[in-house]
């Protein structure tokens, strides 16, 4: 098996292009939406959640372009969320994926119906997926509407809003981040693996493996907001700190942080040990999200 | 055909109860979200869509129960629209359906995520619409996904706050309408009657009907803007003047504009006249929004 990066920058590509492919073009009359949505979505984010989309379907053995619309939905999806989370109602931030946020360009009008947008095409995006023997075109739709629905992604940010300046307890940090991170990139796998027509056995696998991986990635996200600067996140450094966030770092030290990281990576690896296909990419991915700068 | 009023009653609390099996109970974690969601769907909107949904469903001979839950999900959809419409980064209103509006209650992170969540809630009630000879579940997900795009519903909604405090054409305003109002009500009618498998004559005269009625609605919201109170409305009266909008009476004084409402209601009335089917519900539906006090 090849090298990661070389592999990555291929699926990136193939996502830019079928998001560029869905969005209507700048010039679409009223011309502030289309370009409010573009602005986000062609921020240059990492595209982890559709890479892990197109890369589960792959380690069962399908093409990828089989699930290439489901990747776009998860991508659209989240970008949505990234765009409303950074609202001065909410998150109230300036930066993201370095560039300035939304609603710091285009204005919160325009940007909490940006927002609304990419949600609404997410679906259009997930309906696309080609039916296979085990799963039809809706199931694909309700898998994408409960990763996103007021007890899972909308479910998380309320929490994480709610617990803003206040004590909670580890099991508590670890709720929010099952609802708010963990649920659409599990869901980015599900649907990956569905598209590839997943048996039960293997579908059960690649969840354990998503929520597990979902956690690490979470985990890691707060030690990164300590302990990078703001010109290697893309984002405000050190902002969960201000906002009276209550992260592992907090909770459990650095050190216990990073341990917990670890023990979690472990756990999604171990999940794909049972997984009757080639998990070799997912390892690889986990691996690499595991070493991000910190 | 017996009386329009009790009629309605019944299709509004066979809507309200479905709807109320849909969404979580208030007490479901995190309770602010559903609750606020909750406060918004049971704050005693006319239900004029899913009324004209199911009664669509009606006119093609069907059970309106195949039509019950894309009835719910139009509903979802105004409803979401409804609260990210009212908010303070937009028009920034405090009183929607004789109640203070979402985030006057719950803040304005609380109205954005309540809103995302009606939003995401629709897609799943849509998706339960049965099959039918000629459509299948994606067909109702897609037709309600094109509704609430970028290029009606939220377009619609991005060139009215566009417009404000400028000098517009008909014809400009009329695209507003068309996009903003039009299309949902259009969409409403045409699931209900996809659920009862329309034949592609009969969903052509029911969405020919759909746009003007949609239009004449929204000529008559204009009016009543000018000529009714707050109490009435349940609404803020006159917030059409003060935001610079441009308006029907605006354009063509105010006997101007409700002899446009009478010629749209007539336009929508002719439609029917070749269905293909018992248009008589559909009638009165359209009698009656007419004849809104004015």
């Amino acid at each position: 098996m090849s090298e990661l990066k070389p592999y990555l920058t291929d699926l990136i590509a193939e996502v830019d292009a079928a998001l560029d492919r869905y969005l209507p073009a700048e010039n679409t009359t009223p011309e502030t939406i289309h370009k409010a949505m573009r602005y986000s979505i062609f921020a240059g984010g990492k595209r982890l959640r559709p890479v892990l989309c197109l890369a589960a379907a792959e380690a069962l053995g399908a093409d990828r372009s089989v699930a290439i619309h489901a990747a776009c939905a998860v991508e659209s999806m989240h970008t949505y969320s990234l765009i409303h989370d950074d609202l001065p109602a909410m998150d109230d931030d300036d930066l993201r994926r370095g560039r300035p946020t939304n609603h710091k360009v285009f204005g919160d009008a325009i940007a909490i119906l940006a927002g609304d947008a990419l949600l609404n095409e997410s679906f259009v995006m997930v309906s696309r997926t080609a039916k296979t023997a085990r799963y039809h075109g809706l199931d694909f739709v309700r898998e994408l509407a409960t990763a996103g629905n007021s007890q899972h992604l909308i479910g998380g940010q309320v929490m994480d809003i709610e617990a803003e300046g206040k004590q909670i307890t580890r099991e508590e940090l670890a709720h929010i981040h099952d609802t708010k991170t963990a649920a659409l990139l599990t869901t980015s796998i599900a649907l990956g693996a569905m598209a590839a027509d997943a048996s039960p056995i293997q579908l059960s696998c690649l969840t354990r493996f998503g929520r597990a991986l979902g956690h690490a990635f979470q985990v890691i996200d707060d030690i990164l907001d300590v302990t990078a600067d703001t010109a290697t996140l893309g984002k405000t450094a050190g902002k969960d700190l201000v906002a009276e966030k209550s992260t592992y770092p907090a909770l459990l030290g650095l050190d216990g942080a990073k341990a917990e990281a670890q023990r979690l990576t472990g756990e999604a690896l171990h999940a794909l040990d049972e997984l009757d296909g080639d998990a070799t990419r997912l390892r690889q991915i986990a691996d690499y999200l595991l070493k991000r700068e910190y």
